[in-house]
Protein backbone atom coordinates (compact mmCIF):
# COMPACT_ATOMS: atom_id res chain seq x y z
CA UNK A 1 0.00 0.00 0.00
CA UNK A 2 1.36 3.38 -1.15
CA UNK A 3 -1.52 5.12 0.12
CA UNK A 4 -2.93 6.40 3.11
CA UNK A 5 -6.94 5.93 3.98
CA UNK A 6 -7.62 9.15 5.09
CA UNK A 7 -11.73 9.50 6.70
CA UNK A 8 -11.17 12.88 7.62
CA UNK A 9 -9.08 15.81 7.10
CA UNK A 10 -9.55 18.86 8.60
CA UNK A 11 -8.11 22.03 10.65
CA UNK A 12 -7.18 24.29 11.58
CA UNK A 13 -8.51 23.15 15.14
CA UNK A 14 -7.64 23.36 18.74
CA UNK A 15 -6.23 20.03 19.64
CA UNK A 16 -9.12 19.41 22.71
CA UNK A 17 -7.05 17.12 24.70
CA UNK A 18 -3.83 15.28 25.98
CA UNK A 19 -0.29 16.64 26.05
CA UNK A 20 -0.42 19.33 23.31
CA UNK A 21 -4.17 20.33 24.64
CA UNK A 22 -5.09 23.76 23.46
CA UNK A 23 -2.77 24.06 20.55
CA UNK A 24 -3.74 24.57 16.73
CA UNK A 25 -3.36 21.77 14.78
CA UNK A 26 -4.45 19.87 11.38
CA UNK A 27 -5.95 16.50 12.39
CA UNK A 28 -5.36 13.68 10.04
CA UNK A 29 -7.46 10.93 10.32
CA UNK A 30 -6.69 7.32 9.15
CA UNK A 31 -9.44 4.66 8.43
CA UNK A 32 -9.54 1.61 10.21
CA UNK A 33 -8.49 -0.23 13.68
CA UNK A 34 -7.47 -3.14 15.48
CA UNK A 35 -9.86 -2.59 18.34
CA UNK A 36 -13.65 -1.98 18.73
CA UNK A 37 -13.79 0.13 21.83
CA UNK A 38 -17.80 -0.18 22.93
CA UNK A 39 -17.47 3.86 23.70
CA UNK A 40 -15.38 4.96 20.64
CA UNK A 41 -15.97 8.27 19.81
CA UNK A 42 -14.85 7.95 16.35
CA UNK A 43 -16.29 4.24 15.76
CA UNK A 44 -17.15 5.83 12.29
CA UNK A 45 -13.54 4.86 11.35
CA UNK A 46 -13.99 1.06 11.26
CA UNK A 47 -17.32 0.22 11.81
CA UNK A 48 -18.20 0.52 8.11
CA UNK A 49 -20.69 3.19 8.29
CA UNK A 50 -18.79 5.60 6.41
CA UNK A 51 -16.64 3.52 4.56
CA UNK A 52 -17.40 5.15 1.30
CA UNK A 53 -15.87 8.44 2.87
CA UNK A 54 -12.80 6.92 3.11
CA UNK A 55 -10.30 8.11 0.51
CA UNK A 56 -7.05 6.67 -0.40
CA UNK A 57 -4.49 9.44 -0.58
CA UNK A 58 -0.90 9.23 -1.55
CA UNK A 59 1.17 11.46 1.06
CA UNK A 60 2.09 14.69 -1.05
CA UNK A 61 -2.18 15.12 -1.54
CA UNK A 62 -2.76 14.62 1.89
CA UNK A 63 -0.05 17.52 2.55
CA UNK A 64 -1.38 19.77 -0.68
CA UNK A 65 -5.18 19.28 0.96
CA UNK A 66 -3.76 20.37 4.43
CA UNK A 67 -1.98 23.35 3.01
CA UNK A 68 -4.59 24.26 1.00
CA UNK A 69 -6.74 24.45 4.03
CA UNK A 70 -4.87 25.89 6.56
CA UNK A 71 -2.81 27.63 4.75
CA UNK A 72 -0.03 29.88 7.20
CA UNK A 73 -2.80 29.31 9.91
CA UNK A 74 -0.75 26.33 11.39
CA UNK A 75 2.24 24.63 12.13
CA UNK A 76 1.26 21.13 13.92
CA UNK A 77 -0.42 18.20 12.64
CA UNK A 78 -2.04 15.74 14.35
CA UNK A 79 -2.12 12.16 13.13
CA UNK A 80 -5.64 10.03 14.87
CA UNK A 81 -7.76 7.60 13.80
CA UNK A 82 -8.56 4.82 13.69
CA UNK A 83 -5.67 3.12 14.71
CA UNK A 84 -2.96 5.43 12.11
CA UNK A 85 -0.54 2.28 13.44
CA UNK A 86 -2.16 0.01 10.83
CA UNK A 87 -0.08 1.89 8.15
CA UNK A 88 3.70 1.96 7.10
CA UNK A 89 4.91 3.35 4.42
CA UNK A 90 2.79 6.10 3.32
CA UNK A 91 3.20 7.31 6.70
CA UNK A 92 6.29 7.56 6.78
CA UNK A 93 6.94 9.43 3.98
CA UNK A 94 3.95 12.36 5.24
CA UNK A 95 5.61 12.69 8.03
CA UNK A 96 8.99 13.56 6.12
CA UNK A 97 7.07 16.04 4.08
CA UNK A 98 5.79 17.63 7.62
CA UNK A 99 8.92 17.97 8.93
CA UNK A 100 10.32 19.02 5.65
CA UNK A 101 7.53 22.04 5.66
CA UNK A 102 8.71 22.63 9.57
CA UNK A 103 5.45 21.32 11.46
CA UNK A 104 5.37 19.58 14.21
CA UNK A 105 3.74 15.91 13.98
CA UNK A 106 1.62 14.61 17.00
CA UNK A 107 0.43 11.39 16.96
CA UNK A 108 -2.26 9.02 19.12
CA UNK A 109 -2.62 5.39 19.00
CA UNK A 110 -3.39 2.94 21.57
CA UNK A 111 0.11 1.34 21.63
CA UNK A 112 -1.11 -2.37 20.08
CA UNK A 113 1.03 -2.33 16.86
CA UNK A 114 4.58 0.01 16.55
CA UNK A 115 5.94 1.25 13.27
CA UNK A 116 9.52 2.65 12.91
CA UNK A 117 8.16 5.83 11.99
CA UNK A 118 6.77 6.56 15.47
CA UNK A 119 10.48 7.65 16.44
CA UNK A 120 10.05 10.90 13.85
CA UNK A 121 7.03 11.85 15.79
CA UNK A 122 7.33 14.94 18.08
CA UNK A 123 4.36 14.71 20.39
CA UNK A 124 3.53 11.16 20.85
CA UNK A 125 0.57 9.68 23.02
CA UNK A 126 -0.16 6.40 23.59
CA UNK A 127 -3.61 5.64 25.02
CA UNK A 128 -3.70 2.30 26.18
CA UNK A 129 -7.71 1.30 26.56
CA UNK A 130 -9.03 -0.17 29.89
CA UNK A 131 -11.80 -2.20 31.04
CA UNK A 132 -14.69 -0.55 29.90
CA UNK A 133 -13.71 -0.12 26.40
CA UNK A 134 -14.34 -4.46 26.19
CA UNK A 135 -10.54 -4.33 24.62
CA UNK A 136 -8.01 -6.67 26.19
CA UNK A 137 -4.20 -4.92 26.68
CA UNK A 138 -1.45 -7.11 25.23
CA UNK A 139 1.28 -6.44 27.89
CA UNK A 140 4.21 -7.77 25.99
CA UNK A 141 3.69 -5.68 23.22
CA UNK A 142 2.80 -2.88 24.65
CA UNK A 143 5.79 -2.76 27.16
CA UNK A 144 7.93 -3.44 23.93
CA UNK A 145 6.61 0.02 22.42
CA UNK A 146 6.89 2.41 25.57
CA UNK A 147 10.29 1.01 26.53
CA UNK A 148 11.70 1.36 22.76
CA UNK A 149 10.07 4.86 22.81
CA UNK A 150 11.22 6.52 26.09
CA UNK A 151 14.68 4.20 25.36
CA UNK A 152 14.85 6.90 21.68
CA UNK A 153 14.19 9.70 23.10
CA UNK A 154 10.71 10.44 21.89
CA UNK A 155 8.34 13.12 23.40
CA UNK A 156 5.95 10.41 24.93
CA UNK A 157 2.84 10.59 27.38
CA UNK A 158 0.29 8.09 28.45
CA UNK A 159 -3.09 9.01 28.22
CA UNK A 160 -6.10 6.75 30.25
CA UNK A 161 -9.71 7.50 29.00
CA UNK A 162 -11.59 6.31 32.25
CA UNK A 163 -15.12 5.89 32.95
CA UNK A 164 -15.68 4.33 36.31
CA UNK A 165 -13.45 2.95 38.97
CA UNK A 166 -12.18 -0.41 37.01
CA UNK A 167 -10.77 1.91 34.70
CA UNK A 168 -8.86 4.01 37.39
CA UNK A 169 -7.70 1.01 38.85
CA UNK A 170 -6.68 0.32 35.24
CA UNK A 171 -4.91 3.92 35.36
CA UNK A 172 -2.81 3.27 38.36
CA UNK A 173 -1.33 -0.12 36.87
CA UNK A 174 -0.81 1.29 33.74
CA UNK A 175 1.28 4.28 35.25
CA UNK A 176 3.07 1.99 38.02
CA UNK A 177 4.12 -0.28 34.81
CA UNK A 178 6.08 2.55 33.13
CA UNK A 179 7.11 4.53 35.96
CA UNK A 180 10.22 6.15 33.68
CA UNK A 181 7.72 7.45 31.30
CA UNK A 182 7.15 11.24 33.11
CA UNK A 183 4.10 12.65 31.33
CA UNK A 184 1.12 10.75 32.63
CA UNK A 185 -2.89 11.88 31.61
CA UNK A 186 -6.39 10.66 32.80
CA UNK A 187 -9.48 12.18 30.83
CA UNK A 188 -12.86 11.32 31.66
CA UNK A 189 -14.57 9.24 29.08
CA UNK A 190 -17.64 10.97 27.01
CA UNK A 191 -20.51 8.83 27.37
CA UNK A 192 -22.47 10.63 24.96
CA UNK A 193 -20.54 10.24 22.00
CA UNK A 194 -24.08 10.08 19.72
CA UNK A 195 -25.76 13.17 21.31
CA UNK A 196 -26.20 16.08 19.31
CA UNK A 197 -27.03 18.30 21.46
CA UNK A 198 -24.79 20.27 24.14
CA UNK A 199 -23.37 17.85 26.26
CA UNK A 200 -21.06 20.57 28.71
CA UNK A 201 -22.78 19.82 31.60
CA UNK A 202 -22.43 16.49 31.58
CA UNK A 203 -18.73 16.55 30.52
CA UNK A 204 -18.43 19.14 33.59
CA UNK A 205 -19.85 16.72 36.09
CA UNK A 206 -17.91 13.30 34.66
CA UNK A 207 -14.87 16.20 35.21
CA UNK A 208 -15.41 17.35 38.61
CA UNK A 209 -15.71 13.58 39.76
CA UNK A 210 -12.35 12.87 38.12
CA UNK A 211 -10.40 15.83 40.07
CA UNK A 212 -12.06 14.24 42.98
CA UNK A 213 -10.36 10.89 42.36
CA UNK A 214 -7.29 12.54 41.61
CA UNK A 215 -7.25 14.51 44.76
CA UNK A 216 -7.67 11.69 46.83
CA UNK A 217 -5.59 9.20 45.31
CA UNK A 218 -1.44 9.16 45.77
CA UNK A 219 -0.91 7.21 42.76
CA UNK A 220 -2.07 9.84 40.98
CA UNK A 221 0.30 12.74 42.10
CA UNK A 222 2.05 13.20 39.08
CA UNK A 223 -1.09 12.33 36.67
CA UNK A 224 -2.58 15.43 34.93
CA UNK A 225 -6.44 15.21 35.04
CA UNK A 226 -7.48 17.14 31.81
CA UNK A 227 -11.26 16.60 29.53
CA UNK A 228 -11.71 16.83 26.00
CA UNK A 229 -11.87 20.86 25.45
CA UNK A 230 -13.25 20.44 21.76
CA UNK A 231 -16.35 18.25 23.02
CA UNK A 232 -16.91 21.00 25.57
CA UNK A 233 -17.15 23.50 23.50
CA UNK A 234 -18.26 22.11 20.34
CA UNK A 235 -20.40 19.37 21.68
CA UNK A 236 -19.44 16.32 19.37
CA UNK A 237 -19.70 17.84 16.42
CA UNK A 238 -17.74 16.49 13.36
CA UNK A 239 -14.28 18.03 12.03
CA UNK A 240 -14.10 20.34 14.77
CA UNK B 1 10.40 40.46 56.96
CA UNK B 2 10.91 36.46 57.74
CA UNK B 3 7.81 35.90 57.40
CA UNK B 4 5.30 34.60 54.98
CA UNK B 5 2.22 36.97 54.39
CA UNK B 6 -0.32 34.09 53.71
CA UNK B 7 -3.86 34.74 52.29
CA UNK B 8 -5.02 31.51 51.52
CA UNK B 9 -3.45 27.74 52.04
CA UNK B 10 -5.24 24.95 50.62
CA UNK B 11 -5.45 21.70 48.23
CA UNK B 12 -4.96 19.41 47.04
CA UNK B 13 -6.60 20.21 44.29
CA UNK B 14 -6.10 20.63 40.46
CA UNK B 15 -4.13 23.41 38.65
CA UNK B 16 -6.53 24.85 36.33
CA UNK B 17 -4.74 26.92 33.73
CA UNK B 18 -1.24 27.04 32.31
CA UNK B 19 1.72 25.00 32.01
CA UNK B 20 0.80 22.28 34.27
CA UNK B 21 -3.23 22.54 33.83
CA UNK B 22 -3.99 19.37 35.09
CA UNK B 23 -2.09 18.60 37.62
CA UNK B 24 -2.56 17.91 41.50
CA UNK B 25 -0.75 20.83 43.76
CA UNK B 26 -0.85 22.51 46.76
CA UNK B 27 -1.52 26.52 46.68
CA UNK B 28 -0.02 28.69 48.79
CA UNK B 29 -1.96 31.89 48.30
CA UNK B 30 0.45 35.47 49.71
CA UNK B 31 -0.76 38.59 50.18
CA UNK B 32 -0.42 42.25 48.72
CA UNK B 33 0.26 43.37 44.81
CA UNK B 34 1.50 45.97 43.26
CA UNK B 35 -0.82 45.81 40.78
CA UNK B 36 -4.42 46.33 40.86
CA UNK B 37 -5.84 44.71 37.74
CA UNK B 38 -9.67 45.49 37.59
CA UNK B 39 -10.81 42.50 36.65
CA UNK B 40 -8.72 40.65 39.55
CA UNK B 41 -9.86 37.16 40.57
CA UNK B 42 -8.07 37.79 43.80
CA UNK B 43 -8.36 41.17 44.46
CA UNK B 44 -9.02 40.61 47.96
CA UNK B 45 -5.43 39.89 48.37
CA UNK B 46 -4.37 43.70 47.52
CA UNK B 47 -8.14 44.99 48.39
CA UNK B 48 -8.46 45.38 52.26
CA UNK B 49 -11.54 43.37 52.48
CA UNK B 50 -9.64 40.53 54.30
CA UNK B 51 -6.99 42.09 56.01
CA UNK B 52 -7.72 40.48 59.11
CA UNK B 53 -7.00 36.93 57.58
CA UNK B 54 -3.73 36.88 56.51
CA UNK B 55 -1.03 35.04 58.35
CA UNK B 56 2.43 36.11 58.92
CA UNK B 57 3.52 32.42 58.93
CA UNK B 58 7.39 31.21 59.05
CA UNK B 59 8.27 28.95 56.11
CA UNK B 60 8.59 25.89 58.20
CA UNK B 61 4.90 27.05 59.59
CA UNK B 62 3.69 26.95 56.01
CA UNK B 63 5.43 23.24 55.06
CA UNK B 64 4.10 21.97 58.45
CA UNK B 65 0.37 23.01 57.52
CA UNK B 66 0.67 21.99 53.80
CA UNK B 67 1.68 18.51 54.90
CA UNK B 68 -1.28 18.69 57.41
CA UNK B 69 -3.80 19.04 54.86
CA UNK B 70 -2.19 17.45 51.77
CA UNK B 71 -0.05 14.36 53.79
CA UNK B 72 1.17 12.02 50.78
CA UNK B 73 -1.36 13.38 47.92
CA UNK B 74 0.69 15.64 46.76
CA UNK B 75 4.26 16.74 45.08
CA UNK B 76 3.86 20.11 43.65
CA UNK B 77 3.18 23.70 45.43
CA UNK B 78 1.60 26.37 43.69
CA UNK B 79 3.08 30.03 44.94
CA UNK B 80 0.53 32.48 43.48
CA UNK B 81 -0.64 35.76 44.79
CA UNK B 82 -1.42 38.95 44.98
CA UNK B 83 2.36 38.86 43.81
CA UNK B 84 4.48 36.55 45.62
CA UNK B 85 7.71 38.81 44.18
CA UNK B 86 6.97 41.05 46.82
CA UNK B 87 8.56 38.81 49.34
CA UNK B 88 12.24 37.95 49.30
CA UNK B 89 14.05 35.42 51.89
CA UNK B 90 11.08 33.84 53.63
CA UNK B 91 10.02 32.61 50.09
CA UNK B 92 13.44 31.57 48.88
CA UNK B 93 13.34 29.41 52.65
CA UNK B 94 9.67 28.19 51.31
CA UNK B 95 11.29 26.93 47.65
CA UNK B 96 14.37 24.94 49.54
CA UNK B 97 11.75 23.48 52.08
CA UNK B 98 9.33 22.04 49.46
CA UNK B 99 12.51 20.67 47.26
CA UNK B 100 14.01 19.17 50.14
CA UNK B 101 10.79 16.95 50.66
CA UNK B 102 10.70 16.77 47.15
CA UNK B 103 7.91 18.46 45.75
CA UNK B 104 8.18 20.30 42.68
CA UNK B 105 7.35 24.54 42.86
CA UNK B 106 5.23 26.44 40.16
CA UNK B 107 4.97 30.54 40.40
CA UNK B 108 2.73 32.76 39.14
CA UNK B 109 3.14 36.40 38.73
CA UNK B 110 3.05 39.24 36.46
CA UNK B 111 7.13 40.13 35.72
CA UNK B 112 7.17 43.15 37.02
CA UNK B 113 9.75 42.58 39.75
CA UNK B 114 12.14 39.62 40.25
CA UNK B 115 13.12 37.77 43.15
CA UNK B 116 16.54 35.52 43.00
CA UNK B 117 14.64 32.75 44.03
CA UNK B 118 12.86 32.37 40.90
CA UNK B 119 15.43 30.56 39.23
CA UNK B 120 14.68 27.50 41.55
CA UNK B 121 11.44 27.70 40.18
CA UNK B 122 10.17 24.00 38.75
CA UNK B 123 7.74 25.56 36.40
CA UNK B 124 7.34 29.55 36.15
CA UNK B 125 4.66 31.14 34.65
CA UNK B 126 5.13 35.10 33.71
CA UNK B 127 1.90 36.48 33.58
CA UNK B 128 2.24 40.22 31.54
CA UNK B 129 -1.09 42.15 32.26
CA UNK B 130 -3.12 43.58 28.98
CA UNK B 131 -4.56 46.86 28.33
CA UNK B 132 -8.11 45.65 29.67
CA UNK B 133 -6.58 45.30 33.73
CA UNK B 134 -5.83 49.22 33.48
CA UNK B 135 -2.24 47.96 34.17
CA UNK B 136 0.77 49.36 32.33
CA UNK B 137 3.61 46.99 31.68
CA UNK B 138 7.11 48.09 32.28
CA UNK B 139 8.90 47.10 29.34
CA UNK B 140 12.12 47.12 30.28
CA UNK B 141 11.90 45.39 33.89
CA UNK B 142 9.99 42.45 31.83
CA UNK B 143 12.69 42.48 29.10
CA UNK B 144 15.32 42.01 32.21
CA UNK B 145 13.17 39.11 33.94
CA UNK B 146 12.19 37.27 30.90
CA UNK B 147 15.75 37.29 29.51
CA UNK B 148 17.31 36.18 32.76
CA UNK B 149 15.08 33.67 33.23
CA UNK B 150 15.63 31.99 29.62
CA UNK B 151 19.09 32.36 29.99
CA UNK B 152 19.58 30.43 33.50
CA UNK B 153 17.29 27.42 31.95
CA UNK B 154 14.20 28.49 33.92
CA UNK B 155 11.23 26.09 32.50
CA UNK B 156 9.35 28.97 31.88
CA UNK B 157 5.78 30.14 30.09
CA UNK B 158 4.45 33.04 29.28
CA UNK B 159 0.59 33.45 29.49
CA UNK B 160 -1.70 36.07 28.94
CA UNK B 161 -5.32 36.41 30.08
CA UNK B 162 -7.52 37.67 27.08
CA UNK B 163 -10.38 39.87 27.22
CA UNK B 164 -10.87 41.49 23.88
CA UNK B 165 -9.33 42.49 20.91
CA UNK B 166 -7.14 45.06 22.22
CA UNK B 167 -5.48 41.98 24.23
CA UNK B 168 -5.32 40.00 21.72
CA UNK B 169 -3.11 42.60 20.09
CA UNK B 170 -1.03 42.71 23.16
CA UNK B 171 -0.61 38.91 23.47
CA UNK B 172 0.70 39.07 20.10
CA UNK B 173 3.28 42.10 20.89
CA UNK B 174 4.37 39.89 23.84
CA UNK B 175 4.67 36.87 22.04
CA UNK B 176 6.53 38.40 19.30
CA UNK B 177 9.20 40.46 21.83
CA UNK B 178 10.22 37.20 23.64
CA UNK B 179 10.60 34.35 20.54
CA UNK B 180 12.99 32.58 22.60
CA UNK B 181 10.33 31.65 24.95
CA UNK B 182 8.27 28.14 24.06
CA UNK B 183 6.03 28.08 26.17
CA UNK B 184 3.23 30.28 25.29
CA UNK B 185 -0.40 30.59 26.97
CA UNK B 186 -3.32 32.91 26.29
CA UNK B 187 -6.69 32.03 28.18
CA UNK B 188 -10.07 33.94 28.88
CA UNK B 189 -10.51 36.46 31.01
CA UNK B 190 -13.42 35.63 33.54
CA UNK B 191 -15.64 38.44 33.56
CA UNK B 192 -18.30 37.06 36.21
CA UNK B 193 -15.65 36.88 39.20
CA UNK B 194 -18.14 37.89 41.51
CA UNK B 195 -20.98 35.35 40.73
CA UNK B 196 -21.42 33.08 42.82
CA UNK B 197 -23.41 30.51 40.47
CA UNK B 198 -22.30 28.35 37.61
CA UNK B 199 -20.51 30.41 35.06
CA UNK B 200 -19.63 27.43 32.89
CA UNK B 201 -21.64 28.46 30.16
CA UNK B 202 -20.13 31.76 29.85
CA UNK B 203 -16.73 30.35 30.33
CA UNK B 204 -17.03 27.90 27.93
CA UNK B 205 -18.48 30.98 24.93
CA UNK B 206 -15.42 32.88 25.84
CA UNK B 207 -13.27 29.93 25.09
CA UNK B 208 -14.90 29.24 22.12
CA UNK B 209 -14.16 32.63 20.90
CA UNK B 210 -10.87 32.78 22.04
CA UNK B 211 -10.18 29.57 20.02
CA UNK B 212 -11.53 31.03 16.79
CA UNK B 213 -9.41 33.88 17.33
CA UNK B 214 -6.36 31.33 17.70
CA UNK B 215 -7.33 29.62 14.69
CA UNK B 216 -7.61 32.31 12.53
CA UNK B 217 -4.67 33.92 13.92
CA UNK B 218 -0.86 33.07 12.08
CA UNK B 219 0.81 34.57 15.51
CA UNK B 220 -0.91 32.12 17.18
CA UNK B 221 0.31 29.09 15.69
CA UNK B 222 2.52 27.84 18.46
CA UNK B 223 0.29 29.48 21.00
CA UNK B 224 -1.72 27.27 23.20
CA UNK B 225 -5.13 28.37 24.78
CA UNK B 226 -6.48 26.84 27.56
CA UNK B 227 -9.65 27.82 29.95
CA UNK B 228 -9.77 28.16 33.62
CA UNK B 229 -10.50 24.13 34.07
CA UNK B 230 -11.07 25.08 38.17
CA UNK B 231 -13.90 28.01 37.11
CA UNK B 232 -15.35 26.01 34.80
CA UNK B 233 -16.12 22.66 37.33
CA UNK B 234 -16.38 24.77 40.60
CA UNK B 235 -17.30 28.11 38.98
CA UNK B 236 -15.92 30.91 41.62
CA UNK B 237 -15.28 28.64 44.93
CA UNK B 238 -12.65 30.11 47.22
CA UNK B 239 -9.72 27.53 47.98
CA UNK B 240 -10.49 25.20 45.11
Amino acid sequence: MSKIPVMELFGPTIQGEGMVIGRKTMFVRTAGCDYACVWCDSAFTWNGTEKHRVRMMEPEEVLDEMVALGGNRFNHVTITGGNPALIADPMARFIDLCHQRGYRVGLETQGSRMQEWFLQIDDLTISPKPPSSRMETDWAVLDRIVRRLHDDGVNLSLKVVVFGDEDVEYAKTVFARYPYVSQKFVQPGNELVTEAKDISHHLLARLAWLFQVAIDTPEFNTVRVLPQLHAMVWSNERER
